[in-house]
């Protein structure tokens, strides 16, 4: 008889669900979903999630740097690449539909929690294994694809009169959950017979990117930014 | 005749001014100062700067690895060794007075501000140059010193009366100020003849390490934590 | 009147003439030149070049990751994946025409001097800042731009006899040239205003990654390996 | 019944024997054993290993920073600490027995052996996890241990008349011993449970710089220099 063994992204799955959820059924999320939300605290998310970018895009630069796989090193490279020179792009062409200019989204300080993200993730990636830059990356990749498709399901019969039904179906197409289900085949990979104090390591990053998931809706709902 | 020309420091000493104003006039310092301070938020402070300074060492430890000088070299790794082995045990025998453990202390979890400032030092002292590693852990040496000293001239009078005269003391004393003016030398001699764009950067790197203090002082006084 | 300044890689080509001279004169490259030089030699050159190249893809992710312009932090990412998708794969193609298939390339041990001279470029990259990323990539692709040119000039009036014809082209090219003329534009705009003590660091890297080259050129000449 | 199970650096010891054997039968260690070793190759070897102690040193200072044990950070800081502040200071007195001046020792430019040696090391340790940067300078402390102990073996009976008698002494100490076997411990704890993959990677440097050891000795009897 065969034990089923369950892979590593299937625990970080299930322990991870008290974040998730309250990611999922955040104000922001929810009004997103629906179309309700505040264009203005839109707008402050897509200026933030453009800085965002470019820091999240230098990750998948470490981990090219420390793959020890020719094929995975360049992938990752790839998708740096996409990032820059495609992603970001769609990003300043959605922006512009709400009136937010190139210049702008340039000029954007990132707030508080936007950096506390940022600099986990880069502070964890530099120091740390291939794995623990995937276990950092990851929650991001996936929770965006999980929230498309949620709100697809919740949402999906009235995206003609939501504003934001770009968003929704760029998170829930085939092409960005095909981009996080090769990441979560990576984490798996790279954590396949690591010993319990590792992957212990490796998802405590996971719950912590997901934690900042949920500031980062949070900072943007509620347009926090620095008190000094 | 001879020019006077400003040092690198006085020039982030001069611009800094507000941000550090805010520092000092923070009810958490003034109260600190005239012993006021609710002893579970001097608490708090005590926990969270013991696993903030476990971060800061690394800072040494990092920019030991960046020395091109044996002698800088080191000195860094002295403070790394002196901050490790002694610093922290001070910190250990000050914080049995208040009750704390050393459980207490180890098992401490960062706040997100405490989190934010560690990571953007990490951060950018792994992937910058030694000045930016220096820009970065500076104002946690100089402006505790500055407090110190604020806090003597202010309410020095009545340290006997004061639960926290030690922490006053402590940052007031010569030793410290010694420390605190060796890595103003450094930040001077690292910073010399560098071109502005490069000056712009550092003093961007002190800017905000001394928000995040001014941030630190504030997540102990309201007691700050993870909203998730 | 205005002061005609040297531009910073002026003089690093001024001051590393005895270095390249005896690049461009090393039996290797004058043998390959001629079209003289022993298939063996040329075949052990292929696979140390293709492994070689790959922590030189490394030294762009780098590049990317200490970028703090978008611009630049784009262009480094499309060198990285332009490497590893398109360039190793002229060099897959153009081993084959020497029957050395895929599978040899990807099996091929670094040499001693292969290993030293990436070692030395990622050490540096890793540590240092951007400029000094770019003082020690330049050689490869400035000095490879300059023998391509040497060749053809020198011997370009038989390339139709010469089995390494290919290799000539390839680095006389405009598209190379130009890939080579913007690191050395990048290494001035970086190197711009910098006080004297540190163009002498990057001025060493940019030396030092010169005689790898000569190294490099030696150990596939010689047919260098470990010795142990 | 318990099984008894190997521990991972006794199957590093297993498997870097001939490598091991050609380093303790290399004509540098033999004459240094014997007292026979010329005294310009013993000073060559003196001004290397000082410059190379300085990058050996800033090993432990990354390893302080990858530390996620407060213990074991401490214990590198203090190493770090140690060696720059007493080893190399017994170095220098050492050195001076032999007319080396400290500003000789300062000067000192690495050979291309030994910057080979510390690159490997610098870059495996910058990009890898702590226990590839403790796989990575294991060697180093070990098999000079092993030299200590088994030249007090083989000419232990006339260190009076060895004018490199301290040298044996120093490695053969058990002070020395004690380090070398607390890195063993250490390497240990951090393999233990790593899946195969991760072991063979970690052993590729321990049979890597095993082998830099061995061309460490080779470059010091042959005076080997730069031809360049």
């Amino acid at each position: 008889m065969k034990v089923k063994t369950e892979k590593f992204t299937d625990r970080l799955f299930r322990n991870v669900q008290p974040i998730w959820d309250a990611n999922h059924s955040h104000p922001f999320v929810q009004e997103l979903g629906k179309g309700t939300l505040d264009k203005d605290k839109f707008i402050q998310y897509m200026k933030q999630d453009y800085v965002y970018l470019i820091d999240y895009a230098k990750l998948f630069a470490i981990a090219s740097v420390k793959s020890t796989d020719l094929d995975m090193m360049g992938k990752f490279a790839a998708i740096l690449n996409d990032t820059l020179h495609f992603e970001m792009n769609l990003h300043r062409e959605f922006a512009a539909e709400f009136g937010i200019t190139s210049e702008e989204l340039e000029a954007t300080k990132p707030t508080p929690a936007n950096l506390a993200y940022t600099n986990y993730m880069l502070n964890a990636a530099q120091s740390g294994s291939l794995a623990e830059v995937v276990a950092c990356l990851l929650p991001c990749a996936w929770d965006y694809w999980e929230i498309g498709k949620l709100l697809r399901a919740q949402y999906g019969h009235d995206l003609a009169n939501n504003p934001y039904a770009k968003w929704i179906e760029t998170y829930d197409s085939e092409e960005f959950g095909n981009g996080a289900k090769w990441l979560i085949d990576v984490m798996n990979e790279l954590a396949d017979g690591k010993p319990e104090r590792e992957l212990v390591q490796l998802e405590k990053h996971f719950q912590m990117t997901s934690k900042y998931e949920y500031l980062f809706w949070d900072m943007n709902y509620y347009k926090q930014d620095w008190p000094i």
